[in-house]
Formats: C-alpha cells, sequence, structure tokens
C-alpha cells in the first residue's frame, strides 16, 4: 500500500459541483488501495474577495490580521470535502494547518515552514481515517495563524508529504502537466512525461506558473516526486523527479517566454571600483528584483550599464536609478519597457555543447535582435524586442526539436 | 478604569461601513477611559451561506465538519475590525475562540462551555491592547473546533465576562433594549430600564430572542451585569441584573405572546397510575419539547390529556402520540395547530396576589376564550385562539398598567 498525498487547487474546488468531483477521484484512489492525504486551497476567487474586503476596511490591513482573515478560506473547503466524503461512507476529517502541526516562522502572509510534527494525520491514517487538510496556512511559536503566501497550498502538500515519506505528492490543478512550451504560443508543444527539479525551478522562475518555485525547492531537497496532473480529465500528468542520464539525451526540455520585464540603461557610468555596488545596493534594497545585468565595454573610462526589472515595478525603479546615477554622475538613463525575455531550459545542456551558439543563429535567421543574454548552467535566456516573442519561441521549439517526441 | 465586554452581532458587523461604525463605539468607549473587550458574530447571513453550501454537499453534513465551517464566519469579522482600529492606530488584535480558551465539551454544534482560561485576553489586556474575540467557538479537550448554537456570541461574551470579573457585558443588538411588550403588536409598549435576570428568562423562553436564554442563565449564575443596547441608535438600553425591591413595585413587567405552539389531546385515557409516563416518555425521548398539559378531571375512569408542542415538531409528534394512544387504548387523538399562548411576567407577582384572577377576567371580558393555563412564580401563560393573539396583549398591556412608565 502506497501512501500518497493528493492536493487540489483553488478551481478544483471551486464550486460544490467541483467538490463532489474531487471526493470522486479521492475515493477511486482510497478504492486503488493508497492511504490517502488529501490538501486543499481555498475555492477560486475566495481569496480574492476576502483581501478585497481587508481593503475596503483599511488602507494597508495588518499582515497578523490579513493572515487570521486569509486562512479562512481553506477551512471552508475542507470541511466541505470531509462532509461530502463522510455522506459517502468514507471515513475523512477535516484537518487545520495548527492541527497537523505546520509550524512555521512569524512572518505573517509570507511564513516560512519551520518544522512539521503532522502527528495528528499519522494518528488518523493508523485510524484509516483520510486526513483533509488546509493547504496554505500553519501557525507560529505564539499560536498564531501565519499563512505561506500565494500558492502556499503546494508547499504545504509537498512539506506534508516529506514529513510522512510519501511515495508521491500528485499536484492536481487545471493543467495536464509540464509542457515544452506555453500551448497559447506553440501549437506544437508537447506535454513532458518526466522533468526534473532543476529543470521545473527554471522554468517556474521564467514564469510557467504551474508549480510555486517553493514548492519545488522543497521537493527537491527532500527527494519527494512530484507528480503534476489535471483534475479536469483523466491521463498521465507530469512527474517532477531527480535528474536522470535519460533525460541527458536531449539538449533542451523547454521553452519558455517571459514578458514580465522591463530593461533600465544607465548610460555614461565613471568606470570606477565599487560603482556597480552603489547602484544596485539601494535597487535591492527597495525590494525591487533585478534579474539580468549587463556592463559594456569601457570606452574613454565610461561604460554602459543595462539590468532587467519586473515590469510592475518599472516605476519605482527608475525615479530611484534617477538619483543614483546623478550621485555617480553618469550622463543619463534610458528605459525600454516593452521588452521580452525568451529561455531555453534543459539539463541536456551539461553534456551538449553549443546549444547557446545555434539559439543565437536561429534567433539571427528570424531577424530577431539579442539584447542581452544570460546563461546558467541548465538555462539560457535572451532578451529581445515583444513583437517577436511568439515567433522567437515557435521557432525555437521547431529548432530544438521539440515538436516531435523524444521517442520518434 | 473599568472592564467592559462589547458584543456586536450579525447585523451589527454586516458590512464594511457597519464595522466602521462599530469601530467608532469602540475607539470612543476606549476614549472614555475603559478597558475593553469585544466579542463579535458573523456577518449576517454568513452562517445561511455556509450551512446552504454544506447541504448542497451532502444531505446531513456531519457536525464536527459543520464546527469547522461554520466557525470561519466569526474569524473573517474579527480580522476586519482588528484591521479597522489597527488602520487607526488603536492597538488591537484578533483571537479565536482556541486563543482565548473557551474550552468545551465534545457537542458539536451545540457544545456546552466547560472553561475559560483567558490567558491571552489578561495578557492583552495588560500590554494595552484591545482583544477582538471571535463568538460563537471554543475547542474541546481534542483540541478540534466546536461552535455554541445559535446565539452563541453571547453566551461567548458572558463567559468572558465571568471569567474576567468584568464590570458589564454590553450586547449590542438591532433592538435598543427590553421591552414591555413586542411593538410590533402594542405600539404602546415601553423599553424597560431595568429588568430581573429570571425575568428576562421567562421572556426569553417566551419567545423575546433579544437575548439568548443560555447566556442570562450563565450571567444570572456568575452574577455579571447584562446590558442590552442598539448597535445603531444612541441611548439608554435595559440592564439586566439581580432582582432588587424596585422592580417588585409593579405586578406584571411585560406581556408576551408566542404562534409557535400547537395543542395535541389524546381524548378518552383510561385513568390508571403510569399512563402519563407511557405517553410523556417516548415524547422527550424524540426530542419533543411538551410545553404545557393538562389533565381533565377524570369521568368514568377516562380523561382527556392535552399539550403543545412546538408547531415545527407536530408532524412528529401526532405519529407517536397516535402510536402511543392505540398502546394505551386511548378512544382518539386531536389536534389544534392554530393556537397562541400569551404571558405575563414579573418579579412582582411574587408579592401581588390576584394577577392571574384579573388576567383572566380581562380575557374574559373581551370574550377570549381560555384553553389552557399554566404558572410559574414570575409568570402566568394563558393559551387562547391565536386570532386573537394581538388584542390580548394589548389589552392586557393596558390592563396592567404597562403603557404609563412606572414612575407616573
Amino acid at each position: 500500500m502506497s501512501l500518497i498525498v493528493q492536493k487540489y487547487g483553488g478551481t478544483s474546488v471551486g464550486t460544490v459541483e467541483r467538490i463532489h468531483r474531487v471526493a470522486d477521484r479521492v475515493a477511486e484512489a482510497k478504492k486503488a488501495g493508497h492511504a490517502l492525504v488529501v490538501v486543499l486551497s481555498a475555492m477560486s476567487g475566495e481569496t480574492d474577495r476576502l483581501l478585497r474586503l481587508a481593503h475596503e476596511v483599511t488602507a494597508s490591513p495588518d499582515e497578523r490580521e490579513l493572515d487570521m482573515l486569509l486562512s479562512t478560506g481553506e477551512r471552508v473547503t475542507i470541511a466541505l470535502l470531509a462532509m461530502d466524503l463522510r455522506g459517502r461512507g468514507i471515513n475523512a476529517q477535516s484537518f487545520t494547518g495548527r492541527q497537523v502541526g505546520i509550524i512555521t516562522d512569524s512572518s505573517h502572509t509570507k511564513a516560512r515552514i519551520a518544522r512539521v510534527t503532522a502527528e495528528r494525520i499519522r494518528e488518523a491514517l493508523a485510524e484509516g481515517i483520510i486526513p483533509v487538510v488546509a493547504g496554505f496556512q500553519g501557525i507560529n511559536e505564539r499560536n498564531d495563524v501565519t499563512t505561506l503566501g500565494r500558492g502556499g497550498s503546494d508547499l504545504t502538500a509537498v512539506a506534508l508529504a516529506a514529513a510522512l515519506k510519501a511515495d508521491r505528492c500528485v499536484i492536481y490543478t487545471d493543467v495536464d502537466g509540464v509542457y515544452t512550451a506555453d500551448p497559447n504560443i506553440v501549437p506544437s508543444a508537447r506535454r513532458l512525461d518526466r522533468v526534473s527539479y532543476e529543470e521545473m525551478l527554471e522554468l517556474a522562475s521564467l514564469g510557467a506558473k504551474v508549480l510555486q518555485s517553493r514548492s519545488v525547492e522543497f521537493a527537491a531537497k527532500h527527494g519527494v516526486p512530484l507528480e503534476v496532473k489535471s483534475s479536469f480529465k483523466e491521463g498521465q500528468g507530469t512527474l517532477v523527479v531527480t535528474e536522470d542520464a535519460d533525460m541527458e539525451r536531449v539538449a533542451v526540455s523547454g521553452v519558455s517566454g517571459d514578458r514580465n520585464q522591463a530593461k533600465i540603461t544607465i548610460i555614461g557610468v565613471p568606470d570606477r571600483p565599487g560603482v556597480a555596488a552603489r547602484i544596485f545596493g539601494p535597487v535591492a534594497e527597495a525590494n525591487i528584483i533585478v534579474d539580468m545585468i549587463i556592463q559594456n565595454v569601457s570606452q574613454a573610462s565610461l561604460t554602459d550599464i543595462s539590468f532587467t526589472v519586473p515590469r510592475a515595478d518599472l516605476g519605482k525603479a527608475v525615479g530611484l536609478v534617477q538619483r543614483i546615477a546623478k550621485e555617480i554622475e553618469a550622463k543619463s538613463v534610458a528605459v525600454t519597457e516593452v521588452i521580452a525575455k525568451v529561455s531555453l531550459v534543459g539539463v541536456g545542456m551539461r553534456s551538449h555543447s553549443g546549444v547557446a551558439a545555434r539559439m543565437f543563429e536561429v534567433l539571427s535567421k528570424e531577424g530577431i535582435n539579442i539584447m542581452m543574454i544570460s546563461t546558467s548552467e541548465i538555462k539560457i535566456s535572451c532578451v529581445i524586442e515583444e513583437k517577436y516573442l511568439e515567433l522567437a519561441m515557435r521557432t525555437l521549439h521547431g529548432a530544438f526539436g521539440l515538436d516531435q517526441s523524444p521517442a520518434a
């Protein structure tokens, strides 16, 4: 008998009808002889409704109180699913984050899990009860409710799977797995049967919203086999597992695109030691995440420094950078708001050389100018003009053989 | 500095605008130098919405899961009010039933309070924090959430006031106090400045829905001075306190009416010892509450037994009584569905004789036939035809001098 942690997201429990379908799935898995733990999100829209209420009450709601408020959403869904299962004669019981011992630090609204006791889950499993657990929430050492941030229910599921040494953690969502590219942009995109934790992390950080990065990191660290599956259709999903030799046979596993960046260039920066720190220190302090940085070769002791920031933070960043530019006596600040980032990801890059060169060649053949480049061991990203993003993704997807299944 | 527990019901926190008004009141009381504990219900309609969801999910929802579900309503309002207060610079913090140590038995959906630790409230008060507490809920010894039944937030407030030895427990509601009669029926009804716990209990059990009976009992037992006040208008409310000499100057404090009863008569019951037990034993076992019982004088060893039951239970009761009638070889069962009960309540009855006689005389003068009578130390109730209820209430209200204020 294997132990499986199933997690259902907000759209999967968004209506009473959908809760019935989740109960069907749980009943099936139980019938198949598995021991089960179920983790739920709040009904889709509920967290936003509560946030709206909070902001109607006061401009900047206290974060401890926000956690008290937001943690109610999952309590509603776990109670409803447990009722549904019990109504069918299946022994299930709902448990809050507190009751299953998800102990966190005190960073309200974005708490980090310190430890998981899972005592009541073990008791329940021993009694043949299916625990239905509220995702997204825990308690701190003061016994106050905390929440784990957006997508935190994935983290709850993975943390419980790790604590219970579960055989698998299945994340049911509204897509049926991880794709070689966004199928809305690249129609020939294929679902991947397997992907490594590292690839999944790169894809998540590049904007593929299938899994929250923190939960992938947690799964990788504790070796929890993750599966992403559709809660709406039958069939296989994508397994997220430790990298294996098979994966290295293909150079590139996926192509991803990101429109949420903007580019800032500081022109004519005096090329002195410490100048980069004077720029990026204050930017980091303002909680603006800089993704890529490029510094041109210095000419006549002057250099240009370009970097990308999330488009949502652009206004804040530009104001700050203009002040800094004055202080360091740079010439001027230029902004390109509409850029996009196209990336190739694959653990196979470690053993396949020439991926970057081939990528530049493919883009150049299409007449797409590369503004910035950044690389890691298993990823190459290029910043291009936004209007070329779809073309770049489709062309790269074909050029790296992602249109065909790897067996072919 | 006095310590006051304030409790606001569902209509008082039903919208963001109304939550602002509650925050205004809390701010005022704080400004006036009081130490405060605030207890809240769920937004009006929220408990019904959640119950509807539960019944959509399954026909008879599990009660432990219902408590998990229903307890979310108060968590929303306490978080919102605490945010509102903090947004104004007033140091407030929300606490759940668990956090303030409301320990109950395990009778889910109608738990009884076993003890109240109130530890975190004392800590908060010592730090100058206003605790905003979720009403209606506690936890049992297993750490599972329980709820105290409809109107349970009143009980939370009174229990906290008792545990903290508060100077007063103020129940803010949508009426401005306890009246000599329902003003919708008796336009000349007056608000009572003071009423004794016993009178309040009789009025509550007679259907005056101002305060939940259990909370009045709890307040009486622990000597908690209660005040019922409007959360929508300024001015005095009604104090519910220990009976005093002043109250005995008037014979009758209030008139109340109840349409929720129906009458069952078993005709031709063989007049044997133990026959009443054979009738009312099974009725009690079926959880049907019998209010009044009358047995006629026996004629030729046969007697008639009449009794009233809640109209909602009439169908269940009639089926049961018909079976019993057969067993005890009674002649037949008659049902009168549309009866009403009119009652006079007053601690003054203890020292004023002749109240009952005067009541019968007043009703008879209006041509109202009395079907059943029951009396207690401070109450006289008559069952009459339902169509006469308003007339009976208005006439009795005038006849016992309730139209004039007692000073006049």
